[in-house]
């Protein structure tokens, strides 16, 4: 096969990850290399992903990013670098000039690679710009990466950075385990995790009961029908165990109507009189409150799990780094329309291998977290749960600190 | 001066921060050293500080850390290892009964030396003990060490744990500054930090300017009255130099009038009708989404503030350790109803000392943020607030990981 050679384009799209500058590392990587190899002379970073190729806001990566050390430092800084956007783009059919205009900026910019980080609505894009560009005989190879702390992909085994807020998760409610458990009066503490569909990250709260034996007593998920008694019930039956009780709720707990524990259970306004999402975990601190008059404290864990850098997972890091570099291996192999994946491999030991399937077999589909993975009272999870988790946490990044903060790298 | 022979205890009481085991560890180490001499035969732990050592549930300190790896891992350990309590005491005029037993314990089990870690109520503590001690004619060394993420103690520059707190606060809004930074549209995120009286640990928030230029854009204290007009006015302000507005509040900012903003700006009401204290950055959210109408999110960064121990600062964990150690030589120096405080010495380079002060010179007095640490705005700190903290979160520790998460020791 003859090498396509020409420029590459590179951007990232929806909610920030700790690892999604990883996976920009990953494809500067990679195209460094085929740069070595005669395909990509330039590689370009596109602001604010869809949203700035528009604009031609491109900023050269090869020359931002000539040393090892700053990529090390971008793998290790967190959200979006190149800043990021939520554009969906519509079909060609039902926005034509929009697809014109990418296709005009492609062609003056010689760009013949595109790779674009990023969630469900990103993946759709891949699609549709490697399908645009192909009916209109541009040589284009668009190839998707996918992140999300909210592991909920399909045909990918678990998803570049939840990993890392999985670790940072874990870490936390070990921590607060901890603080709790310090004194002997009776208390609930209830932490609530980012999941609204899936209750992955969720799950990685029991990750704890592997180091030291203890986790939370109760996790509820969305993938079970929330059911108020019961939860009472099954916190009084953990204070015969021991007077400081931990749950862990996923955001998007709902009850068996359907509706959102969050949205509030029997209707909540705030001072101007609108109705407020208070989150699962404050209207359930009401309902302990009020049912078992105890001390009771709720937590959001809120941005910091998709942005926690410091405590990222090295496992994550560089699974997400490979995935971009593979990225660019797939897109000189010829490939488009592609999404990236992590396959885990058969066997006792740990051990991955990054692949990549037709975008149009993933997108719009929720990966929940399967029966198997959560006991049979719905409030916790499965030994096989913890086996499947458990790898994805495991390493540390050697972080560089400036001034005691850790050093991130901004383009 | 003849060596005092005897056994000496250690308990922990209030709230629990990242670096009050080290401060344990470092009691231990000083006992470890104090046996060596002959003067300490054996170190007793209390479990949830005076009410275990009421119930006589004594721990012995010198058979569970019998090697360094112990210490170590107990020094990144957070929260209160032996348990904690809130238990004040009374004066011993008005409770005779309970400070006869505690005489009668120490008696019995031939302790002549007590160690107090913790807050206000433990200094109190520790001066009640010793005059009553000395009154009673028992020789017995009574030494407090603090501990507060709050900062708020007289006498000492700054005090054990509020280090590893600020480093928290600071990596994680430099952390959430990346985070909000990636879209081009307007928006508004607050983060509250603890803090009821005195603003120090939000002003820590700034720290990320000293390594990267950026910070939060906005920063209240309870040091200044909080004017609703004001704050809007500040945040339109921000928006003419970028779309994306980081703001953090103490949670204990009041209005002009003393109110807590947290309590409500016009009264708020839960599900069941009951005034519910939703904290200043949610009360805050509400007022910029009606005033500005624009995206706004808060964020509370709650318990992982006091315990997030994987990012303690080595700085801070370093001098919880020396005054840990430093009680224990002010007491074979013969002191005796002390608290130990940290000094910081003249000169450009950051060094400090352990020193000790009468307890009864600092009991129940709040420091709080001087007037040219706070901007004359009053919505940000100054340099000299800046060169105040920098040293203070400086260094990392060397953490133990264990399948992926920090080692702690549960004594």
């Amino acid at each position: 096969m003859s090498i396509l050679r020409g420029n590459a384009v590179v951007g990232q799209s929806g909610g920030p990850t700790a690892a999604i500058n990883a996976t920009l590392a990953g494809v500067i990587r990679g195209a460094l290399r085929a740069r070595e190899a005669g395909a990509i002379d330039v590689l370009y970073g596109m602001r604010n992903g869809i949203e700035g190729f528009l604009r031609e806001d491109l900023v050269n990566l090869f020359e931002r990013f000539d040393c090892e050390e700053n990529l090390s430092v971008l793998e290790a800084t967190p959200a979006a670098a190149l800043g990021s956007c939520r554009r969906k783009l519509k079909s060609h059919e039902a926005d034509a000039e929009t697809y014109a205009e990418i296709l005009r900026i492609l062609k003056k910019n010689n760009i013949r690679y595109f790779f674009y980080i990023g969630g469900n609505d990103s993946m759709d894009t891949v699609n549709k710009l490697s399908e645009y560009a192909a009916s209109n005989d541009y040589e284009l190879r668009v190839v998707g990466v996918p992140k999300t702390i909210d592991n909920d992909l399909m045909a990918t085994d678990h998803t570049p950075g939840f990993g890392s807020a999985a670790k940072f998760v874990a870490t936390t409610f070990k921590e607060i385990l901890r603080d709790v458990s310090v004194y002997t009066m009776k208390a609930v503490t209830i932490v609530e995790v980012m999941g609204r569909d899936a209750g992955w990250l969720t799950t990685s709260a029991a990750l704890p009961v592997l180091s030291g034996g203890m986790g939370p007593d109760l996790i509820y998920l969305p993938e079970r029908a929330f059911d108020v008694d019961k939860f009472i019930a099954d916190i009084e039956a953990a204070f015969t165990r021991h007077p400081a009780v931990l749950v862990a709720v996923s955001e998007g707990i709902r009850l068996a109507d359907g509706s959102y524990v969050g949205a509030g259970i029997g209707g909540k306004t705030d001072a101007f009189g609108h109705v407020q999402l208070s989150g699962a975990g404050k209207v359930l601190e009401g309902v302990v409150k009020e049912r078992l008059g105890c001390k009771v404290r709720s937590i959001e864990l809120n941005l910091p799990q998709r942005c926690a850098s410091h405590i990222a997972s090295l496992t994550d890091i560089t699974e997400s780094v490979n995935a971009g570099a593979g990225a660019v291996t797939a897109a000189l192999d010829g490939k488009s329309g592609v999404m990236m994946t992590i396959e885990r491999l058969p066997g006792g030991e740990y051990k991955t291998r990054i692949g990549c399937t037709p975008v149009s077999s993933v997108a719009n589909e929720v990966k929940t977290v399967p029966a198997d993975y959560i006991n049979a009272e719905g409030n916790g999870v499965t030994e096989a749960c913890l086996n499947y988790l458990a790898p994805l946490i495991v390493g540390e990044l050697d972080i560089k600190y400036e001034n005691g903060l850790p050093k991130h790298i901004i383009i």
